[in-house]
C-alpha cells in the first residue's frame, strides 16, 4: 500500500468540515466525508521545522535534535545561515520504506537543512521537487540569495528570480507546478506498479501568501483564503487521479498541518484555529492542534470520526506499517501505528506532550491538559505588535513572561473548555486526580529522555 | 406543506457540522448533510424574547415592540413581573397559517408575556405544552412563584414542583416530553392529513442547564454537552418520525438559535460560538450569527451550502410562502421569503441589522460589517465577574464603556476576519466605499422606522 501524506500549513479552523464560516473546502470536506475526521490530532511542535523532523523520524524534536538550547522554551527553524540540520543518526521514513521497496518524493518545502549532508536524496527520498526553505524574500543577492529550488539534486532555479512570486499582487504558480508534478509521480508509479510514498509539503499558506492567477480573488477570506481554495482545489485533484488511476483503494492518504495558523500574520494572511487559544508558536490549543483526515476508500468506512490522541509522528509508524515494516527497535519512537484506530475503531491511551524548543510546556491525557509553563510571547515582542494572541487574552494563561506551573499545574478539561480559558481549581478533587496521572506521565517521559545534541543552535552566514 | 421550526438556544460553534472539536451531533450534522446549511444566519435580537417575538411576526422587535426605552441599548426580556407582552395588532405567524388550514402548536419555551391577553392560543396557536418563561429558579413560592407549565389554556403545573429539574444532578427529564409532544401532534397531523406548524422552542441549554438521565454523563463537554446530546437525538427522532410516517416530503424544516451562546454561563453550562466574537446580549458576531439548517427531503438537494444573509424573521416570510399566503400589507415586515434561496440557490441583497434595545449597534450589507456603537458590559458589571467576551478582549471594539462611532463606524471584513478583531483602515478606499454604501441603508431604515410601543418597560410583582 503507498502513502501519501500532504502537510500544509493551516490552521484547525480553516476546513469547512471543521467549521470555517466561509466553508471554501469542497475537496477537503469531501475528503473529510469519505474518510475518517481526527479531532485531537497534534503537531509535534509549534513551528514548522521540528514538526517536519517528527513526521519523518517518528520522533519528538528534542529526541532527533530539531530545537535549540540558546533560550529557554524558544522555538526555532532553519533559516538560511543554520549550521545544523537532520543528523545521519536518525532513520527517516523514506530511508526505511525503501527496504520495502518503495519510491519516495518530497514535493515542497524540506525543512531539515540545506547544506549538502542534509539533502532529501541523502535521507532516503528518490526525488525532490521543492525548496530546503520557506519563499522568504525577495532578498539582495549580494547578502543574501533567494531560496534555491531543486529537481531532485540539482538547483533549476530560485523565488522571486526564476520562479516568480508577485508579492503585491500575490500570484505565483507554484501550487500548480506542485500539483503537477505530483500527479506525474503517481502516474509514472501506477504505470511501473510500484508502491510510492508522496510526501507533498508545499507552502502555500505560508506568509507572503500566494495563490495563482485563476484563484486569486475567488474567496470571501483574501489572498490567504484564495491559496485555501487552491490547495483544496490540488488536493481534490490528486485524489481524483488516484481514483481515476485504479489505486485509490491501494493508497493511504493522510492531510494535516506542521503548525497552528500564524496569527501573527492576520487577518491579510494569517488563517483561523477555530475556537482554540492562540496559534503558532505556542503550546496553546491553537498553536498544536491540527486538521486532520485520513483517506483510503475501500478500507476506511466513510464519514468516520475519532477522537484518538493522535500525532504527526503517527504517520510515520502508520506508514511503515501499512509496508509490512517494523519501526527500528534500537531508539524510542514516540509515534504509534494508527492502522487499529482506522480500521478497527480502537482508541489507544497514550498522551500528547507539547514541547516549546528544548521544553516540556504542557502534557495532555484524555481530555485533561496540563501546563506546565505558559508563554505566549515576551513583552518586547508584544510591544512591537507582534501577537501570538491577537483579540485574546486569558489573565494567568496567554503570558507574556515565562510562567513556571511545574508544582502547580494549570489544569484544563478540553471537553468542556477547548479554548483553555477555565483552570480548573486546585483544590479540586478533579484536579488533584488529573494532574497525579498526568504528573505520572511526565516522571516516566523525563527519567527515559535521552535528548538529542542541538541542531539548531548555530547560525553562521558562511553555509548559506 | 407543513412547516416545523426547531429553535433552541445553542451557539454557532455547539454543532459538529459548524466545527465543534467533540463532534457530537450526529443526527444534526446528518440533517445538514441531506439539507442545506446557512452560514450567514442571524437572530433578530441578542436576547431571546426579542428574537421570538421577530420571528413570529417578521418584524425587528423595535417595530412589534418587544425591546425597551428604560436605558440606551439595554437588553430585555420577559421576567415574571413583566407587564407587557405581544400586543394584539401585531399578527404572529400561526395568526395567518390559520387562514390555511394549519394546525399551530408550540412546545416548550413561549416568552412573549404571560398576562391572559398574551396566551399563545390567543395569538394563532392551537395547542401549546410548555411554559410561558424560562425554567429560572427554584423559587419560595410564597415571594415568587416558580415557572408555571402549561397545557393550552390550562396551567398543569410547575417547574421544580411538578416537572423536576435536579440542580445538584442536572437531571431532568423535560426534553423527553417536549419530544413525545412532537412526535404525538405529528402523528395526529398526519392522521388528520391536515397540514401543520410546529414551533419546537425547548430550553434545555439554557442555564440552569438540565439533560434526561440517559444522556447524563454521556458528553465529553460536561452537562451542557449531555444537553445538546438529548436535542440532537430528538431533532432526529423528530425527522425520521416524519420520515417513517411517509409525509418528510410534505414538511419543511429548519433548524437555528435565538442567540449565540450564553457565555457567562461557561465552562459549566455554557455553549461555543466558534471562532466569532463574544456571546449572547451582544451584537458582535458570537451573540447574533446563528447555525441554521434547513431540510426538506426531495426539494432541498442534500449537501447544499447557503452564503444567503438570512434571519429567524425570514422563517415568517418562507413559512407563509409554503403556505401559499400572502404576508400582511399593512406593515412592514423584515423578513424575507428564503424559498428561491433554498430552492433555486438565488442570493437576494439585504442587509442585517444589528439591535441592542432601542439602539441599532451595527449593519451588515454583504461581508461587511459596521458597528456604530460598541458594548459589551458596564465595567460594574464585569466586576462582579460577569464577562460576555471571556478570554476574548480587542482593543476599542469589547468596549466596557458604550462607544458611539455613528461618524466613523468600525468596519469589519467578515470574511477576511469573522473574528472582528481587525477594523479596516478609516482611510482606506474600501472603508470608505463600504460604510458610503451601509450608511446609506442606515438612512433608509431609519427614515421609514416606526418604532413600536416598548412592551419590555415595565415591571410590577402584581402581574405575577
Amino acid at each position: 500500500t503507498s502513502s501519501g501524506v500532504f502537510l500544509l500549513q493551516m490552521g484547525w479552523g480553516d476546513l469547512g468540515a471543521f467549521g470555517e464560516p466561509s466553508k471554501e473546502t469542497p475537496n477537503l470536506d469531501q475528503m473529510a466525508a469519505e474518510g475518517m475526521l481526527f479531532l485531537d490530532f497534534y503537531t509535534a511542535s509549534p513551528l514548522c521545522s521540528p514538526s517536519r523532523a517528527a513526521l519523518l523520524t517518528g520522533r519528538l524534536p528534542v529526541r532527533n535534535g530539531f530545537y535549540t538550547t540558546n533560550g529557554h522554551a524558544r522555538n526555532a527553524y532553519t533559516p538560511q545561515d543554520i549550521v545544523g540540520g537532520i543528523p545521519d543518526s536518525e532513520l527517516l521514513l523514506p530511508e526505511l520504506l525503501k527496504k520495502g521497496g518503495y519510491t519516495n518524493k518530497i514535493i515542497g518545502k524540506w525543512h531539515l537543512g540545506h547544506r549538502p549532508q542534509f539533502h532529501p536524496l541523502k535521507h532516503g527520498f528518490d526525488e525532490w521537487f521543492g525548496s530546503p526553505n520557506c519563499h522568504f524574500g525577495p532578498y539582495n543577492s549580494t547578502e543574501r540569495p533567494n531560496i534555491p529550488v531543486y529537481r531532485d539534486w540539482e538547483m533549476v532555479g530560485r523565488y522571486y528570480e526564476d520562479f516568480k512570486i508577485d508579492l503585491k499582487t500575490g500570484e505565483a504558480n507554484l501550487t500548480q507546478l506542485y500539483l503537477q508534478e505530483a500527479l506525474d509521480f503517481i502516474s509514472k508509479q501506477q504505470a511501473s506498479q510500484q508502491p510510492f510514498f508522496l510526501y507533498w509539503a508545499i507552502d502555500a499558506t505560508h506568509a507572503p501568501v500566494y495563490a495563482s492567477k485563476q484563484f486569486l480573488g475567488t474567496s470571501q477570506r483574501g489572498l490567504y483564503g484564495d491559496a485555501v481554495r487552491e490547495i483544496d482545489d490540488s488536493v481534490g485533484r490528486i485524489l481524483k487521479h488516484l481514483q481515476q488511476l485504479g489505486i485509490s483503494e491501494n493508497t493511504f492518504v493522510f492531510f494535516t498541518s506542521d503548525n497552528g495558523a500564524a496569527l501573527i500574520s492576520a487577518p491579510k494572511q494569517g488563517g483561523s484555529n477555530g475556537p482554540f487559544l492562540c496559534g503558532k508558536q505556542t503550546t496553546f490549543e491553537g498553536g498544536m492542534r491540527e486538521p486532520a483526515i485520513a483517506w483510503w476508500p475501500g478500507h476506511i468506512p466513510a464519514g468516520g470520526v475519532s477522537h484518538q490522541l493522535g500525532s504527526v509522528m503517527d504517520l510515520f509508524s502508520t506508514s511503515l506499517s501499512l509496508a509490512g515494516l517494523q519501526p527500528p527497535s534500537d531508539r524510542q519512537i514516540d509515534g504509534i501505528d494508527l492502522l487499529p484506530v482506522i480500521l478497527q475503531g480502537k482508541l489507544i491511551d497514550r498522551p500528547i506532550f507539547y514541547y516549546r524548543g528544548n521544553e516540556l510546556m504542557a502534557v495532555r491525557a484524555g481530555l485533561y491538559k496540563a501546563h506546565y509553563w505558559t508563554w505566549s510571547n515576551s513583552w518586547e515582542e508584544h510591544g512591537k505588535g507582534i501577537d501570538f494572541c491577537p483579540g485574546q487574552s486569558v489573565a494567568g494563561v496567554t503570558t507574556h513572561t515565562q510562567e513556571e506551573h511545574t508544582h502547580l499545574p494549570l489544569l484544563f478539561h478540553l471537553g468542556r473548555d477547548p479554548g483553555e480559558k477555565y483552570p480548573l481549581s486546585f483544590a479540586s478533587e478533579e484536579y488533584q486526580r488529573a494532574v497525579e496521572h498526568i504528573s505520572g506521565l511526565v516522571q516516566q517521559h523525563k527519567a527515559t529522555l535521552v535528548p538529542g545534541q542541538p541542531q539548531l543552535n548555530v547560525c553562521d552566514q558562511a553555509v548559506m
